[in-house]
């Protein structure tokens, strides 16, 4: 980046209190990241920075705030009571993978929560929203949701009323220089009058209505859905998450696969949640929920040894759809940016989309199965 | 200790080829730590000092040194093929706590694994070896051996055949001041001119044997046994443990009430452990094991939340037999040292023994879980 770009992305960071030294330093250490997608110039925040989170983005027309870390419960009725003295809204929780999409330079770009534009998002975005349209109308705005369905790169679960490729589901709103959100009932007006795709919205309800909110939980549930996300009125509450025992169930099963690799807490985090979950909302413990444990635990590692014995590397595969073509190749670029190991499988013309099929491939996950294996001894 | 008593403590550490400067280094950074029992003073070494490893014990006559730590395998077969050229020979793998007798200053000691001398186990081993004739005959012998029964105050797992109390089983010989074991041929000799009581020994193997190893591991898995040890005749090969589906099921069980506190791997580990011997000794993935897997997982945390919404503190209760009264306080004070947080719930004389229940107090598993309970928030 060149002297007079790197001054005026200074000026830009300036707003928000950070010194020069301070901003010279975390480019230096990397906690600030120079990037360039499509002719735009930004920085990826990294690390902490004064006011700017990890996940900021930088760019000459100004701050994309980091999307905020939203505090989970693991006992509704009681985290509810806890956090909330006035009414709060409820949303679903959309299992996909979080984005903030802007208009930066004349472009439309879809930030992941890392900071980094993803060129999938970004190609696909049209498809979802009159997007131009609403940056016509509101300059600086940011829309913040979920990208989710079983054909996306980053996110094996996806929400069961998504049968094929992803949808785009909005929950948020912010504006360019602003670290807090558009408060709820402002951000419905916009959703509505410019109809974007949310979310699934249940409404206001208050501490006294928890027989209510358990009745969505439990149906959450019954359908196969992650949870709810709870978004307070009075803006000094907290937003607050809670999820449902299948969608741990489901987190579990999807990532036992990869379980030798992966950091134990995912597990017995999950399995906590779900001894919380069945305790307030099932009263009971049934025995078949034992079987169902057991199963998503097992099955996936117990598959990937007989794959390893059988010589085959472990992968995953996702299909992308793209409307452009040279997307994919800046898609390809994007993950290995991101150190994932992967291979092309096959690229087709179907419709108005290009089918790009991946394989992630699992090499850790492989190589520690084979050396258990092959008879390896190891001290624990 | 006297200056006295700590230079002929660095006579004794000097033939282990440590440095003066090293030891008393070692000392000030409590990497090796001053302890009595019974007016025997000796060194416990908390982290390796050069030739000490952790767990050795630096006493006026001599060195103990640490128990060595086994190799596992997750492949029987494969495992065997490559640790073993020559035969080797196999005992039953006991589920109870690692101790080494040794006979100092005239007093017989029971050292934990951790170099401590634990008062109970020096208390009751006179029940199950003809000790001080042993001693007498073989001056400088260290036994080594499990402790295992239901009623220990370490380990709530146990053999199935030790219904009450406690039992000892050796499986070792070593010779103070040397920190190579004494060859199993001769070791066995000793065993069966003493009597000593020792862990169940299946004679030799060789590499050709697998189906033979197989069905002893069937056959313990079955009646509930933790596992096996293969021990080299040659020396240069290794000491290997493999243990049994029900024994990974077992430890998560009595492990999952602490969840919240204990460290991941605990469990995942086992799970791997698991798959993998199903895998090799079972070729089909039955669904009984689905729910076994997942009630060991998933009942002790759900009765713990139970427990904890009663306001009931979670404890593990643990009876233990004295022979002598005064070794009950010496155990307590043991406890406390360990920072075990505990009670003495009663204590009785019945026939020769004091009959002393403990309750361990798990706070921390208590807390979390009341936390969850009462509704706190928590960024993941």
């Amino acid at each position: 980046m060149s002297k007079y770009l790197h001054m005026q992305m200074y000026d830009v960071v300036k707003q928000a209190g950070i010194a020069e030294s301070t901003w010279q330093g975390a480019v230096e250490n990397h906690d600030a990241v120079s990037e360039e997608f499509d002719g735009v110039r930004f920085f990826r925040i990294t690390k902490k920075i004064g006011t700017l989170g990890k996940g900021t983005v930088i760019t000459e027309e100004g701050i994309i705030f980091g999307f905020p870390s939203i505090a989970r419960i693991l006992h509704l009725e009681n985290g509810v009571r806890n956090a909330y003295t006035h009414p709060f809204y409820v949303e679903e929780k959309v299992d996909g993978y979080n984005v903030r999409i802007v208009r930066i330079q004349g472009r439309i770009l879809v930030f992941s929560r890392g900071a980094y534009v993803c060129p999938f998002s970004t190609d696909r975005i049209a498809d979802f929203l009159e997007i131009e349209k609403i940056f016509d109308d509101i300059p600086g705005l940011i829309v913040c949701g979920e990208f989710a369905g079983p054909d996306n790169p980053y996110n094996i679960e996806h929400p069961p009323y998504v049968k094929e490729d992803v949808g785009f589901f909005a929950f948020d709103l912010m504006m360019i220089n602003q670290s807090h959100n558009i408060p709820v009932d402002e951000r419905y007006k916009i959703f509505d009058h410019y109809r974007i795709p949310t979310a699934k919205r249940f409404g206001q309800f208050s501490v006294s209505d928890v027989s209510g909110l358990k009745k969505i939980v439990k149906e959450l549930d019954e359908s196969g859905c992650e949870g709810i996300v709870m978004k307070p009125t009075y803006p000094a509450e907290k937003t607050l998450k809670y999820v449902t025992l299948g969608s741990c169930l489901r987190d579990i099963n999807v990532t036992a696969p990869l379980m030798t690799e992966m950091a134990s807490e995912f597990f017995t985090h999950r399995i906590i949640r779900a001894a919380m979950f069945i305790h307030e909302q099932m009263q009971e413990l049934q025995p078949e929920v034992f079987s169902q444990l057991g199963k998503v635990l097992l099955r996936p590692i117990y598959e990937n040894i007989a794959k390893a014995v059988r010589n085959e590397v472990i992968d995953e595969k996702f299909l992308l759809r793209f409307r452009e073509e040279r997307n994919i190749q800046r898609m390809i670029e994007h993950l290995r940016k991101c150190k994932v190991k992967f291979e092309v499988i096959s690229k087709n013309k179907r419709g108005n989309y290009w089918h790009v099929m991946f394989a992630r491939k699992c090499y850790a996950t492989y190589e520690i199965l084979q050396k258990h294996l092959q008879g390896a001894t190891h001290v624990d």
